[in-house]
């Protein structure tokens, strides 16, 4: 069964612009943007208008690339001054994106190894770096999804907290992939999207691609994950991640880690999806990550017609938790599905080939 | 230390009026109704202007004496017609609220005790009966305060979730009335209130009224529940319930059995503040409750601006769960503290005196 995943981020070379799906119109508009200047690229990324590391870097990747396009440099050295100018210029569009600068430097080794080409040249090789970083990410993604599908059974209920979906990767997405993987083999998953406040990615953007999909969804409010879980309604839990420790503590969106404890209450298997790129054995456990504490006018006012809170109310407003080794099943990689002891078994993922 | 605890439902007999807090404009406005008349008194509970069982039933109680006041009757009999009519009024404002009719049918059985009296001392009768509900309301919730608080040290971090407190019942509270005692007797406690979605409890009626009285209240989303409980944040959970079933499964506020769930994980008693009318130990086990299921619009459109989920998506909206007995380490009632097992530990609280 063809399924139509969105994708969100895409080149039209041709009309040399970049074709994004503008996610702060979500779940109310569906456009898509056509992104001919470097400026509106370099908008884009900053207004939020693309979210999601991998989305970011590509956005970037084919944004460099197309900047690069337009120079009417002659020779490789007057390209390289042009291509620097536009690289530094999305390195300043947000500063604390990874990714981002992930991306671009990557661009800027391809540039670099074809010292002494022709302009067209070096242009066309940005094209296939570009492309290179798009379809990695997409590789990686549908391998994720391949390998937690073997986890899975069809009809299965599934409940999964945040967006990591589609629209944040080049495709698929990481907890969502094996659900479009699933849903492409007639799977007729159930799947039950935490609306994940404050900022309500889960109802926003979860249960919108998914619907878009023809994905059987549920929308709830995060702290009806016990209900549903109790009833009999879920059968296992999946979630993405922004940084695994070397022993397999996990950190994700604020809430995730709740969710953990619910599952293993309910005996209910929790999968935490990770590209390797999120997994980093410096880092020991996750007492050594740094959850990031953000204003509590997200939790008070934002979306609001009125504020919901008392005036001057404290608030505590962390945006990720980690979640203890012990809660999570399995910790599933583009280069397969490790186990318990994690210590083990991570580092294997990173050897394998 | 004086603690400025609200009232939100009292008689002002010189005026004629019933003095209400308007909790529909809370958290941004603080406004007392000053209400003269039957029909202000009516909408008043219709438009959930005054909410909470126990308020509900005062304001009732008031109403009905209010209205036999004003009339020009001059002997028992004409009296009682009248007095009936007002009864039978309220009865409409809200035809799914228990507490709206335990309390008419006190005042008419109240009425009926008084048969042969005159006029005026059959309202003076009336009068008294209605001070009598609003009365014992806020002995039983002081009570359960007084039970709940010494289990509680000075300094600790509680959390609650939903809104069991003093704008819901005549005084007090219950879940919060630990902490209005507590606050008198400077146990500096540090509260963490759950916002309660969909609905949002939390965040509009708990947080406001703690911290109107002082209280040192901080606003978390449900989903941070977990994280502040890691954190060391938290000494003790304490919730309020709609109904306790006879083996001591505990009827609350969607969220809650999640909230019971992490706080065993994590070491934390949890207790279950019950006022005994909410004790139904005809009920034999948590399954026999009925779950109320509502619109899903309260999760992707009320108090929003805009849609914050697509349109048409399936939603699961249920009012309220259940917390298995085992998660739940005392239930606190006005004659006591009942601990597991609470099939033999609830019927006593009853025999108590």
């Amino acid at each position: 069964m063809p399924v139509d995943v969105i994708q969100s981020v895409k080149l039209d070379d041709e009309k040399n612009a970049l074709i994004l799906l503008d996610q702060t119109l979500l779940p109310n508009e569906k456009v898509f943007l056509e992104l001919t200047k470097v400026e509106g690229i370099w908008d884009a990324i900053y207004e939020l208008k693309v979210r999601g590391a991998p989305a970011i870097g590509i956005a970037a990747a084919y944004g460099v690339y197309l900047g690069t396009k337009m120079s009417k440099a002659e020779n490789y050295d007057q390209l390289y001054e042009d291509f620097k100018k536009v690289k530094d210029y999305f390195a300043t569009s947000r500063p604390t994106a990874v990714n981002l600068f992930w991306a671009l430097d990557r661009m800027e080794a391809r540039f670099k190894k074809e010292a002494g080409k022709t302009a067209v040249e070096v242009k066309q090789a940005l094209k296939e770096e570009a492309d290179l970083i798009r379809a990695e990410d997409e590789k990686v993604c549908e391998a994720i999804g391949r390998y937690a599908l073997s986890l899975l059974k069809p009809g299965m209920g599934l409940l999964t907290h945040c967006n990591a979906g589609t629209i944040a990767t080049a495709k698929y997405g990481t907890a969502l992939a094996p659900i479009y993987l699933g849903q492409q083999q007639g799977y007729n998953f159930k799947v039950y999207a935490d609306e994940t406040r404050p900022l309500l990615q889960g109802a926003r953007l979860t249960a919108w691609e998914l619907q878009e999909a023809g994905v059987d969804v549920t929308l709830i409010c995060d702290n009806m994950a016990s209900i549903v879980m109790k009833e009999g309604k879920i059968q296992a839990v999946l979630v993405g991640c922004d940084r695994v420790a070397a022993n397999g503590d996990a950190a994700n969106k604020i809430g995730t880690s709740g969710v953990a404890i619910l599952a293993k209450h309910y005996n209910i298997p929790f999968y935490v999806c990770a590209p390797l790129s999120t997994v980093d054995l410096n880092c020991n456990t996750g007492a050594d990550i740094h959850i990031e504490l953000r204003p509590g006018e997200e939790i008070t006012k934002k979306w609001y017609e009125k504020p919901m809170a008392p005036e001057g109310v404290k608030t505590y407003n962390p945006a990720f938790d980690v979640t203890d080794n012990e809660l999570i099943t399995a910790i599933i990689t583009e280069n397969g599905i490790a186990y318990p002891p994690y210590t083990e078994s991570l580092p294997k993922m990173f050897k394998k080939e």
